[in-house]
């Protein structure tokens, strides 16, 4: 199978016009297939300020209403992710911006929860692999704005992570699958606040030593169990780092791969 | 040559929850391969004015300036686009929803005016017809939001009514394309207050005789003179005519037939 990357990059990189600039000349000129998955970063929530609509959290989660998924969609499928295409068409990567209600490309439900109203929020039912594949296969690089849809005429805000993961997943069925996070830390860190402290390679092994020795940050977690989850799944390798070294990330040289060997 | 709809509509039906709902439905269930063109109604107009983004108008022209592009692009990209789009699935319609730097779809430059400096706006230079075919193949209905690009990473506002046109012209290399103007009007009347008037076909003698007797509303004139330029650009037919009627305007029962024969 041929390889695919799945990029996902943080909010802190959307909100820096410089690094966001640089990251994508990068992600441009990698020659294999590849999609990238964003947010809006601090966009949607400056915007949702100056039409002074009210965000709503609960344990840290932001509860998505009529007036925030309204924002979020143009934000994230509009501003954000045509700037992006546009500058990747600029940088001679063919690009094409979509979100989940395209093409009906990623299926989703309103969150059911048994204490919390999360409002329009999507958990992931399916990815139209053959769609995908098709438009991968035309050489174009898909751009993924963190939106979903229910089939009832319905958007929902879905977290572009997870959104990164189910196409990852999905995808492993027809690619073999690199799913890199893409943010502002090195990557799996001892200590959080030392990068010389980066972890290379983390297998299963590895992990369950780690969290009995607890050495590991208990923020990191539950990301580190997504990503055996993804590797569970038929994912090949998960990659995390800095997304100001997506070249290094890619050769393996910088960051810390997941991997199952 | 098989048939290619494409359907361009007006602002006052995207500013009418029900009306739109209803051409979402009748669009659905077109049969043929069809491209869906929309602009934003007057919800840019609003949002502009909730950011406090005063709008610049010469000659009743709006100036699309830095702040107000970004508008254009999140209402039309995003929020209108994804919704139109959501709406379709929901009627079994796969749609998918692009503009033109998508794919690099639509590749436009800025307008160069010797007296007005229009801001971002952009002029067509040439439409990604393979692409667009490859889409339609699929039987996925394409809807376009009207947004450009100039390859230099600048996103660019264009006229929806341009798009359309412009589309129809570059696809008649591959469909046998009917191009329809869905407005809030019945079609062209001899008379703009009395729908009884409506003429129900024009050729290139008739519009000339029209015109020699003075019988057009002067602001129809340029209408008339773009859908007879795409019909001499190798466009099948243009119709125009109301948005509510899209059934019989497709079969020809209802609006203006614009034809060369």
């Amino acid at each position: 199978m041929q390889p695919l990357y799945i990029v996902k990059i943080g909010g802190n990189i959307i909100d820096d016009e410089k690094k966001l600039s640089s990251f994508l000349k990068a992600f441009a000129v990698i020659e294999d297939k590849k999609i990238l998955v964003h947010g809006g970063g601090k966009l949607a929530t400056k915007l949702a300020g100056k039409m002074k609509v009210e965000q709503k959290l609960i344990d840290g989660r932001r509860i998505t209403d009529a007036e925030t998924l309204k924002i979020v969609t143009m934000v994230y499928a509009g501003y954000v992710n045509k700037n992006i295409v546009a500058q990747l068409q600029r940088f001679a990567c063919n690009a094409m911006g979509l979100c989940g209600v395209d093409g009906d490309l990623i299926l989703a439900h309103k969150r059911k929860h048994p204490a919390i109203d999360f409002g329009y929020v999507g958990d992931v039912d399916a990815v139209n692999v053959p769609l995908l594949k098709n438009l991968l296969e035309q050489n174009l690089s898909v751009v993924f704005a963190p939106i979903t849809h229910d089939m009832s005429g319905q958007l929902l805000n879905t977290n572009a992570d997870t959104i990164a993961q189910e196409l990852a997943k999905a995808m492993s069925s027809e690619y073999e699958v690199k799913l890199i996070y893409s943010f502002e830390k090195a990557g799996v860190l001892l200590d959080a606040d030392d990068e010389s402290t980066l972890i290379n390679k983390i297998n299963p092994a590895y992990y369950r030593q780690l969290k009995a020795e607890e050495k590991i940050f208990a923020g990191m977690i539950p990301k580190l169990d997504n990503a055996f989850a993804a590797l569970n799944s038929g994912v090949n390798e998960v990659i995390i780092g800095k997304a100001e070294n997506l070249v290094a990330l890619i050769a393996g040289t910088s960051g810390t791969t997941i991997t199952n060997e």
